[in-house]
């Protein structure tokens, strides 16, 4: 009966406990929680994160804050004792907001009311004049179809369909919206609209309109775009079913400028053993200027910075290259993506794996994987290395536009998931500062992708 | 090679394809997307944590503020068409906090400076003329026993070990410091000191402190305890390194008052098949009092009654009675989750499952189980109804103090689970306000639980 209970005892409490304890001994293990400590003790991102916020500001790309941003990462990657720090040089548009953007209804029923509204990024302006119209009310592309041109020439068209918020991931919501801020104007113009005006792309309620890039088409005239706060699309919409001859009143003198030239910002620690091989993360640095560039995208740019911090912190040296780049230009037309996925290739650098953070600083889920299947069967396969840190979410799926070029070059693609629910309350608005960015969920994020970065490094892909 | 083609298709396409419909058009997984769609889409357990937070605010037990929220939710309850709504009576202690809460360190090499601090709950005053006297820092109970009497006695004793920011799950850096705050004056009174000043137990670097209930002991006498915040506890430790003889004077006019009745607020659904067998869902009514108690636990409340409001939006009619409490003084004595419990024994009614909501309303990650194997393992297979959802953690573990007596009734325990990384930040502080609540982490939360209950009610435990 000694005997065993001995066996019993060796079977179910000594052999779990060692296989427990070895686990956590693993020496992989071991360095991964070491940059969890690094990361959440020494909150160097976030401290980043605020002086990129709250001293620099929002910065889309081809203004003067984009380059203040370009010298602020740049300076702060030369202090980290990296071996090489470089900009990448890169051709951008130069929008320009300008100092009007106004939206007035003017009705005799309801009276007059001032809308919280902006110009949609890369809009033309509405002329000194503004564009005064009736306001015709759609929900997609189709209705436009069937209103035609007899139902819409003249007009302001008002785009209004909602960002679904039954959908249980937000970018599901957006994506499912998105289109009328993207393609509204274009397919307005199309039927002789004079302008356009989108309801923001966001599950919020709130009075903040949310910008974000449209884009025209030369075949047709590009005409002025608006967004309006999610509020007030619903108040206009109401206006409209007791007045439908209420006039809108708009003036913007936003305006495109020449391209300008600008840089991704690069720095890396080289591999000891094989240093012609990358290992990339990055985030994009050019944000909107409503508000901050917090969660979109100062978040990222400080978390792929911290995974370099934390090699050397802890005195890591990597067998193959680490690099990160700050992207420029991910909200406009992408040119930091192609120019360093060109430089890439003319280069012949071999990327051995690529990781993008640009969902929001929210507490980070896991990696979306888009690799062929083994690759992905080894990511997945590394997923119990951060079990302790809460990460569950290691799945197939995109990665991000600033890295996507790379796929054509054979990279395998990662892109960090952070939690969603709150990210579109902030996103292109006047909403997305720096306090609404949690150190804690920050910091993790950073870790992960640091944790990610070192098993890449050791175990390939 | 057409036929092998096609048994191909069968078995790699259509199979999978006809089981993924399948699984989606399970009934069951029909009736939790559809809650989920109700609580997103109506969010009105938000609007009630609005009301309850900006309307009546802090409300500690046996206050005029908390029976306000009592008669609220009463009110609230009894307009939602339910079949049972009543007052279960409680006793509860009665603390006032008063209008003097200050300290000031006064030194002769450092200057003089007032520090953020706030009474803890349940301490006594310092009387009219304060407690002015030499500061003595400690980092645990164990330094106190070092130091004795003659290193105490006269002098106030500063707690100041910090939460432990390494650690991942923050309701374990909380834990392991909070002893401080609701044992210190306990113990440091047995050595002679005067009061106690105590770093706020938060992984949150901020001007907040934040409170919480001590423990006295019979045979020692009850000294004033406050909490200060941690960048006032980082200075103060600061300037006791340069000036060990500094003084601090403190003042409070908080003080402890005759016990007053007061009620667990109680709502429920009568059950179709067996009305005498219930499922009770809870969270707590009563709050501190600097903040709007929004996280904490307001939340929880508002969630639990949505339970009920998607059962009746739905038309869903259960089979066992569903129940929710909105329990009385968690934060004190836990008077309510007592008689509660009591009246269930005596009743002789059978609770076949409890579920808590008490751990702030961030975005869920699934539920703790503690209940035994067989039950846990059931819960467990549910976890796949909540997939779509993103709900991971089905673990065993703790559920919570409003419903814990009930396990020695055998009724299985389980605890909403949600993302703890922001809840320190606000927790027992002016922090914890409305509007640090995000409405579609709050909404999916209240789903989780209206999901889980309905799968308890259909399948048993």
């Amino acid at each position: 009966m000694i005997m065993r209970k001995l066996l019993y005892s060796v079977l179910f409490i000594v052999l779990p406990l060692f296989m427990q304890v070895s686990r956590a001994q693993n020496p992989d293990s071991i360095v991964i929680r070491k940059m969890y400590t690094e990361a959440l003790t020494n909150p160097v991102a976030y401290k980043n994160l605020e002086y990129l916020c709250t001293k620099i500001g929002g910065r889309i790309c081809g203004t003067a804050k984009a380059e203040e941003a370009v010298q602020y990462v740049k300076k702060l990657l030369e202090g980290m004792d990296l071996d090489t720090v470089y900009l990448q040089p890169v051709m951008v548009k130069h929008w320009e907001r300008g100092n009007i953007e106004t939206a007035k209804v003017v009705s005799a029923k309801k009276g007059r009311r001032d809308l919280h509204v902006c110009a949609l990024g890369t809009s033309v302006g509405t002329g000194d004049r503004g564009v005064k119209a009736e306001v015709v009310e759609v929900r997609n592309f189709g209705e436009l179809k069937i209103l035609g041109r007899t139902g819409i020439e003249g007009k302001i068209v008002f785009f209004n369909r909602a960002a679904d918020e039954s959908r249980i991931n937000t970018f599901e919501s957006y994506g499912g919206a998105v289109d009328q801020r993207a393609g509204g104007a274009m397919q307005a113009a199309r039927y002789g609209a004079l302008a356009v005006i989108v309801r923001s792309a966001t599950t919020a309620h709130d009075n903040f309109p949310h910008t974000g890039v449209l884009h025209y088409a030369d075949t047709v005239k590009a005409i002025p775009a608006m967004c309006v706060s999610t509020n007030d699309a619903d108040l206009l919409s109401l206006w409209l079913k007791d007045d439908p001859s209420l006039k809108l009143s708009m003036n913007m003198n936003c305006r495109n400028l020449p391209e300008v030239p600008s840089s991704n910002v690069i720095g890396e620690i080289r591999g000891s053993e094989h240093p012609e091989e990358i290992i990339v993360s990055g985030g994009h640095l050019d944000s909107w200027d409503l508000g901050e560039g917090a969660h979109d995208d100062g978040a990222g740019v400080v978390q792929t910075i911290d995974i370099l911090r934390i090699y050397k912190a802890l005195g890591i040296k990597p067998k193959h290259t680490i690099r990160v780049v700050a992207f420029m230009d991910e909200e406009i037309a992408q040119r930091g993506a192609a120019a360093y996925a060109d430089a890439a290739k003319k280069k012949g650098e071999k990327h051995i794996g690529a990781i993008e953070a640009d969902r929001g600083g929210a507490a980070p889920w896991g990696f979306s994987i888009d690799a062929p299947g083994p690759q992905t069967t080894k990511i997945k396969s590394w997923k119990l290395f951060f079990t302790p840190y809460n990460l569950w979410f290691f799945e197939k799926g995109g990665s991000g536009v600033d890295i996507h070029n790379l796929k054509s070059q054979g990279t395998p693609l990662i892109g960090l998931v952070t939690d969603p629910q709150r990210y579109f309350d902030y996103h292109h608005s006047a909403n997305d500062t720096y306090d609404k960015v949690n150190v804690r969920e920050l910091e993790l994020g950073a870790a992960a992708m640091a944790g990610l970065v070192y098993l890449i490094d050791n175990y390939g892909l």
